[in-house]
Formats: structure tokens, sequence, C-alpha cells
């Protein structure tokens, strides 16, 4: 690897016996996990280290997981959501800030043969140390750079851009990872050398899904849940799948959300005129305009003109797998998630 | 108690073998703690439960460290400033939100005999739990929950008055705990039984002191220093001394602190004119305002009349102590405390 990472991980690494197993790819593959675990098991493997990004992370966190289940199928794991209470004990090495895996529980797998992709978690599997040396966003590419952002910048909308619910701290700790995030983005952008802009872009990544703005404040998470089925059926990047459903559901639940969408007009965006419907459109305009200051496009047919009956079959999935309800209260019916992605188109 | 507490914590621990000690006062004192390491020690005690402000935390810090404590004296683990590796381990239920040391592994003791009030901790002073409860501020008489506003607000200020140190994030979550400090104020010094303000209160203490703000930034603690010795001499509430040395401070160190105080000024008091210096001295007013607002007064000689000689009887006193130099680049003299405290008259 160009940054330098394999190099220092493998000095640190000298004297202790040790595996090493690549190939986990972007949305890590369960097919791909149940290699790994195998390993595991035969090799008598005692500790996992991930050096990658989140989906390095994500599918450490199955294999710790699954390295310790007893059952018939490690995909139960994910199937049952059942909090994961113990897990083989692992460190992360980070090379892409973005996901926030590196400092939670939580983790995101694909099933490419079910087109299943899917979260799982608990408090087992969080990392015994995580390593972030900014150092190493100077080799990452300027587009996922501008996925790690993007990413970021959603986990905290969606932990945010819900109904008040008076915590008023978490709101300004938000605030300021999002603040932050637009502050550092245009300098990581031109600069990935900028050590300034990127030890404040990692720590902003980390901040915003260690479950600190969590805390007492209710999450919505619909369009994570939209998103990861759009990887799943088209390719595209998790970051971008985020900023192609966000408009459309901030427009669709505008009345539930507007009160959120105009603090964080006024607090985040500066913006001081209008009502709290006009600063709440005005919100979700500078979203899209700073989804697109990092060349992220917005509608899904900029990504496929395969887009027809996209919606309808994202609500039958969601339906096929027990319909839950979605969004902060649970509210929407697949019908309004139907109606949310065609506005997406 | 009348906030129902004792009864709630009696209940909780009904069936467990329990011994209670009550009697730790303000400022934990050293010869009371000593009677509590020697029932600790005498009773075959386990765990600790500190039911209490920050006073009776510290002091259960002091006495989980004793308790594990081989060498001739206790007061050892104060003087030499070794990180306290292990202690017995203890929970909190926190009944008066503003120290923060329901979630940080630190302390400050006192001993009257010797006229020192000193800060010790380390890794294994950490609380195992921590409950806080907000409706407990109810009963908390209003010149104690105005100790604790401006006991948080000074913990942040100390970490964020410094010099510029680029920790972007890290500012904007100062930022937003003072703001919501500044706003829940005057809601809960009106109305204790306010849920969303007490709330907010509690968890903006937390979150003053747990180590988050201080990741990758310089911190002073000059005020608390010499706020310490205030105490000391005169008695003073915690809270006030600090109150009472802030403004002096930061008129003497303008210089090396005036970007941070107008960022200060812009962000959190939105002063939008003047220059750098301007805004700066701006925010040392704001920042007078404040306590006042909560009734607490920023001189010396509104406390005490006998104040002569103060400055020069504490500046003594650190030299004494072993000079480390103190502020944010330990580059103050025991000349520069003089002058500081001996404005603060």
């Amino acid at each position: 690897m160009k940054n330098g990472i394999y190099d220092q991980v493998k000095k640190a690494l000298s004297g202790f016996n040790v595996l090493e197993m690549g190939g986990i790819p972007p949305n890590p593959e369960y097919m791909v996990l149940l290699k790994a675990i195998e390993i595991v098991k035969t090799e008598n493997v005692t500790f996992l280290l991930a050096v990658g990004g989140g989906s390095v992370i994500d599918g450490t966190k199955f294999i710790s997981a699954a390295a310790l289940y007893d059952g018939d199928s490690p995909w139960d794991l994910v199937t049952k959501q059942v909090p994961i209470m113990k897990g083989m004990p692992f460190g992360t090495v980070l090379t892409l800030p973005a996901t926030g895996s590196e400092m939670n529980s939580g983790s995101v797998v694909t099933r490419k043969d079910t087109k299943e992709k899917l979260a799982f978690g608990g408090p087992g599997l969080f990392p015994q140390f995580s390593i972030l040396d900014p150092q190493v966003i100077a080799s990452i590419p300027q587009n996922q750079i501008a996925n790690g952002l993007a990413d970021a910048f959603v986990h905290v909308m969606e932990q945010y851009v819900t109904y008040p619910a008076d915590a008023m701290l978490n709101d300004r700790f938000s605030e300021g990872i999002m603040q932050t995030l637009i502050e550092v983005a245009p300098h990581i952008m031109k600069d990935p050398t900028n050590y300034k802009a990127a030890s404040n872009f990692m720590w902003s990544c980390t901040m915003a899904l260690n479950g600190l703005i969590q805390k007492g404040a209710p999450a919505d998470w619909a369009i994570h849940n939209m998103g990861h089925e759009l990887t799943m059926l088209f390719g595209i990047d998790h970051a971008r799948t985020l900023a192609i459903i966000t408009k459309s559901h901030y427009t669709y639940n505008l009345d539930s959300k507007k009160e959120k969408l105009a603090q964080f007009a006024e607090r985040v965006w500066g913006v001081t005129n209008g009502t709290v419907e006009e600063k709440a459109l005005a919100a979700i305009d500078k979203i899209e305009a700073f989804f697109h200051s990092l060349g992220i496009k917005t509608k899904l047919s900029d990504y496929t003109d395969k887009y027809e009956g996209t919606a309808e079959y994202i609500a039958n999935q969601f339906v096929e797998r027990g319909w839950k309800g979605m969004g902060e209260k649970r509210s929407l019916t697949p019908n309004d998630v139907a109606k949310i992605v065609k506005m997406a188109y």
C-alpha cells in the first residue's frame, strides 16, 4: 500500500505469530468472510487486527462475532438481530476516515447471493483499540475522501434531523461536527496532506458515529436503510447512495422534520431569514449544494439508466424481510419508501 | 436527604452487606478520609459507592487509591504526583452537577493542617458506573446550582481559552457546552424542576471534564491552581474562587489568549464587530456578566476584607511546593501569579 501502513503494521507485529488475509472488498461480502472464519478456527487465531477502512473493520467485526458463535450458520448473527455480547478481541488501524466503525460496536455486511446488506452489532464488538493517523489521508483518492466527508455528514444528520427532543447539548455537538466537516472539506479535497484539515476530518468521522451524539436523542437511519438497497442493486458507493436519498427523504418528511431542519439552517448554514418551513427548505438546498461541492451527484439517474421500478422493488424488499416501520418514529410505510425513492430518480 | 436519593440507594442495595459513612465535607478533608480508609481496611470492604457531589466522589477516589496503596502515608499519593494505576472499584450516584468527577479519573483533596488543596488521579480511578438523574437538581439550593454552572463553565474555558491549536472539532464541542450552559442557566436558576434545563445542565457538567474536549488540545488550569488557594485561605466556594480569578487571569494574559477569546466572543456571544483585541476584551466582559447573572461576585474583596498580602502569600505557596510553571505553556512565573491575584482583589 502506498500509504506505508502495511510496512508499519508488519514492523509493529514482528515477533508475533501473524496470519495475513487480504481481499475484504468494499461492502464486506459474506462468502469472503466465511473463508476468514474458517481460517480463524482451523489456525486457532486468538486476536484479530483490522487494517483498512470501514468495510475491513465491519468485516472483522463479523469474523469476531462468528468466531465465538456456536449456531448453525453465522448469517444468523445478522438476521436474528440479537445483540452480540461477546466477540473475539480485535484492534483496528484505520486507513480511511468515514464510517466511525473504529469506535463503535456496529457493522454492516453484505450477501450478494440474497442481495442483502444488513446491519448488526452489540456490546461485544467494540475494538480493543484503534489507531488513527491522519497522515494516511494523504494517499486516499479524492473521490474516497469525498465519500468519507459525505458519509460522516449523513451519519450526523440521521441522528439530528428528527423531531425536536430537548437534547440541547447533543444538538450543539452534532452541529459542531457538521460545521467542522463543512469547514475542512475544501481544504482536504484540495490538499490531503493538510494535517490540520486531515486530523479534524478524521476525528469528526469518528465522533459522528461513536454513540456520543446518540445519547438521549432519537435517530432516523431511513436514508441508510434505503441507501443500502441502492448499493446492492447498482453497486453505487455507500456515501453516494446516501446523497441520492437525502433530499427526497427530507423533502417528503418536511412536516415532521422542519423544526430541526430550520435549526440546522440557522446554526450551521447561517440562514437567518424566513419562516420555519422556508429555513427548512433552505437547509435541504444547502445540504445538496454541499454534496455537489464534493463532486457527488444526488440523483439516482446520475448513476444508472436502469432506475425504473427501483422504488417498488426496494419497498417490496423491506416487506419481504418483515416490515418494522422506518424513520425515527417507525412511522414510514412501504408506500412512503417507494415515494421517497422515486423522488430521488 | 430531601431529594429522596438516600432511600432510593438504600432500597437498591437491599440484600448487600453495606457499611455507611457520611460526613465527607466540601473540599474532602484528608483526616476524614483517613478514617474511611481505616474502616475499609478493617471491615474488608470490596466496593465503594459515592453518593453525593464532586467532593464525595473525589474523596471516594482518594479512598479507592489509598485502599490499595502499600506505602507509608496515603498523602504520598497526592504529593508524589504518580498516576494511580489501580484503585478499589467504585460507583457513583451524582447529586450535584458541577465537577465532572463522575466521568473522569481525577480528584482534588484538601489537607487543612498543611493548607493544601491538591489534585491527583490516574487511569485506575475511573468509576465503574455513574448514575445521573436530573431530578435530583430540584432539591439543590440555588447558590449551589449557580456554583455548578460556573464550575462547569470554567472547566471548559480552562481547556479552550489557550493559544490556537487547530483542534477545530474540540473547539466546537467546547463552544457547544458553554452555549448550552448559558442557555439553560436562567431556566434552571428560576425553576430547578425544569427537566429540559436540568438534564442538559447535568450532561454539560459531565462533558465539560470527562476528557473529551481535552483530546489533542492544550489546557491552562491556572485559574484552578490559584482558586484552590483562595478556598484554603478564606473558605470561599470552589466555583466562586474561579469566578474571582478568571477576569484578571485573562486580562493579564490577553496577548497569548486573545485569538481564542475573540473566537469565543464571536461564536458563543455573537460579537461581530471590532478587532481581535476588542473582541477578546468583549468576551472577558461577557464572562464576568455571566457570573454576575448567576449571583456570583467576581472580586476577592466581595468575599473578605482580609485580602491584603494574599497575592504574595499564594505565589510563595507555589514556590515552596516546588515551582513547575503555570498556564498552558508553563510560562507564568510566581511574579505573574502575584500580579494576577492582586488584580482580582
